[in-house]
Parts: structure tokens; sequence; C-alpha cells
């Protein structure tokens, strides 16, 4: 783990809730990108050292609706930062750790994401997120 | 808002949630306090960026108790580094939001916090937080 990346929000909608985090809190909007495969549409908000992630579903069966319809609108995860998320991904399978997905999944920005099981995190649900763009630069470290 | 200070998080107990921070995530623990006043243990665990903040209950009538009894364990709130908190308060309030206190309580670390009403955040609970020691040295920057 090197660092928090960003904190996943559930939204009902990106449009109702921006204005809380632009107007209110003055944070400012990086970007928004619609992320077919997992059924959202993201919001990425500016928070210092880390990002916001608000997470709006783009339909019924997104995981983010089903989040929604049984704890409403609140913090949905806490997602880490990493370099080799394959690698990563082993040293805490063989630590007795399982995740929700064999292998990492598309995210935003073409990042490779990767949930922890969250029973054994205690009910938070964390994600290693692995950016594309590092993956060449990594070896240059 | 500078930065995220650290991600509060509600557990049942800091000794059982400890090992899969420490043991399985390799994370490092800053410290743990008694903080009567909100009726909670605290444990800070270093995340690199920002800390994740334990919070184990110390009685049935800690707000923390009643997080878990109505949610479970997991993610509580969000906390804001601030320099000049009631200055920033103030600041807020007049953009029309409301604080659950109306001043700042003492929180660990002797830190003064104050926390938005989590529905005008879309039911997130952000929490503003002044550290003691910054107090005296705000005018230095």
């Amino acid at each position: 783990m090197k660092k928090v990346d960003h904190i996943g929000i559930a939204v009902r909608s990106i449009e109702a809730s921006l204005p809380f985090y632009t107007e209110m809190l003055t944070l400012t909007l990086l970007k928004e990108e619609v992320i077919k495969e997992q059924g959202v549409k993201v919001a990425f908000i500016d928070a210092g050292n880390v990002k916001l992630e608000l997470l709006e579903p783009l339909s019924d069966e997104s995981p983010i609706a089903k989040f929604l319809l049984k704890k409403g609108e609140g913090i949905h995860h806490i997602a880490f930062e990493e370099e080799g998320i394959e690698t990563r991904m082993k040293q805490l399978k063989d630590k007795g750790l399982t995740f929700l997905t064999d292998k990492p999944k598309k995210g935003a920005g073409g990042a490779d994401v990767a949930f922890l099981h969250p029973k054994q995190a205690h009910g938070v649900l964390y994600e290693l997120c692995e950016h594309a763009r590092e993956k060449g630069e990594s070896h240059h470290e």
C-alpha cells in the first residue's frame, strides 16, 4: 500500500451532489467518466492529498444501485494505490485474504482494480488500484 | 479544506480489527487514545498520505455504538484538516450548511473537531479538524 488514491462515495445523482463539493466546500471537479463495465458514472473531486470519487449507478443492476437500496447514499470504499497489483494480490491471497474477483478489472481511467472481501476488513470495502500510466514507469523508480 | 486528515472507521473492537491492518496490510499503528468526552477509544493507522482512525465505542451510549447497531462495522466519516476552524465554520454556515454542534469539540490529540450535518452532504459525515499544534504556527505560513 503506497497511499490512499481515492475514497468512493455512492450517490443517487452526481449532478445533484456536485454542488455540495464544488460550491459549498469549493473543491475542484477533476473529471467525469462513464464506466460501462461497472455500471457506473463517476466524478473525481480533488481533495488535496486524495481524490473523492462520486459513484452514480447507470442502472438498477449496478452494484452501486444495490448499495444505495440497502444503505442509502454514503461512503462506499477506500482505494489504495498500488504498483504491481497482481503481485500484491498474490501476496495478500497467500496471507489468507480473498478478493471479490480473481483477477483485476478495468476501472476509471483504464486502471486495474480489485476489491478485497469486506468481511475480512471488518465491514470496510478496500480497493487496490493501479493506474494505467504507472505500469511502464514502475521499473524506473 | 487543505487535505483529508483521516478516515474514521467504526469497529466493535480495535483489538480484533488491528491485525487486518498491521499484519495483513502491513500498515503501522501510530497511536491509541481514549477520548472519554466522545465515548470512544481510537487507534490511528498510517496509510501514507492519510490516517485511518479506528473507532471503538466505550459504552452503549456512544454515537459509535449507535452507528454499529444501525449500520454495522464500516466507514464512519471523512475528516478534512483545517486551519482556523471557527472561521471556516462561519464561512460554511454563511453558505447555508449546518453543523452537528454549534462550536468545535475536543477530539483525538486535543484537536478541535466539528461535524457537518450528513444530510446536506448526501449521506457522508464530514468532519473539520484542526490539530492543536497547528494553531500557534498558522501565522508563520
